[in-house]
């Protein structure tokens, strides 16, 4: 089995346990993403760019796989393949960012 | 190889040809992430919970494979094994959330 | 003295007691307020449209106090005038969202 | 009238024009404050603490507009009086800051 899909399965098995289904609509489980990567945020605010890299590897680890969970339940609530939308996106963005015009800026595309 | 593997790879590799790490570092990641959250969000703004399961389906991957791929760049960074982090986050919430409590309701675990 | 300055004057002088100007840069204050405003929506989330209205009313005071606090120091940092930016917006919007055709519609001016 | 009570009036009246109070439930309202704050930090994505502080004034002015308009909408939902409420936070925090203890440091009061 691959490792999203046994994830993926660990993730429904402890929802279910719970009958939490009722409660993962889409638009929830989008908030839910959202609300976890603030608190990923969290860790870093009012630090700089250095003292953020010595930020709580522990912490950091947490609320990084509580935004994986979310996504991870979201992608399956629709029958995505992560694997599949994750290369589709970056076979987009190849076009959108050639490596001539984007090499060593952080422009946004609409910018290049 | 597994999946998760692979995707990375893949995504270390857009990330190297056009010279993107030196923008990577762990607090712009974690905003990125935020952002993305965000823009998945604005898919379902305004709607309620039954015309959000109707949006546009392709919108959606495409806002959540951004939240994957930064997720997934982030993991890397820190040497993250994302299957163990989830895995192990799992777990912790077994305890914050044990069945016979957290059964049907949406309560947090501080109000159980 | 307007209410806004007045409330201005009262965050500037809390900041200085504690000299944090140092901390607010611009992308610091536009990260706490982004983190305030996933701190409201966690009061929201899992609940429905009627459930969130009967929260419990001095959380929402709170976290939105918070928005406000920031908001109105990322103002005053940039010498803008709320009332000014706000009425501004309001008549960028009026010609975005002409009333005959955004009446009664959640569409974004977009797809108008 | 209040700078606060003038500005609100106009966003009730942009609002009511179109008919949009149907849209603006608490939720909806508190999700739409956190992709405002978004856009807002997308400004600065990438960029370090000097070079945001360069960002475009016009574009920092919209988004925190955007952001005032959805808070101050969803203040007056609820009946609060933004100066209240604020002034109240302000208490608040000078007994979880006090000055001696969080002078000079960005700490969270918890860990004061």
């Amino acid at each position: 089995m691959s490792d999203i899909k046994e994830i993926t399965e660990e993730l429904i098995k402890f929802r279910n346990d719970r009958d939490w289904a009722q409660f993962h609509d889409t638009k929830n489980l989008a908030v839910a993403i959202s609300i976890e990567a603030s608190e990923l945020n969290e860790i870093f605010l009012w630090k700089d760019s250095k003292e953020s890299e010595l930020s709580d590897k522990e912490k950091i680890k947490e609320e990084l796989a509580d935004i994986f969970a979310y996504s991870f339940l979201l992608a399956e609530k629709h029958g995505f393949d992560v694997k599949e939308i994750v290369l589709d996106k970056i076979k987009k963005n190849n076009e959108k960012y050639p490596v001539e015009k984007a090499r060593g800026t952080s422009k946004k595309y609409t910018e290049l």
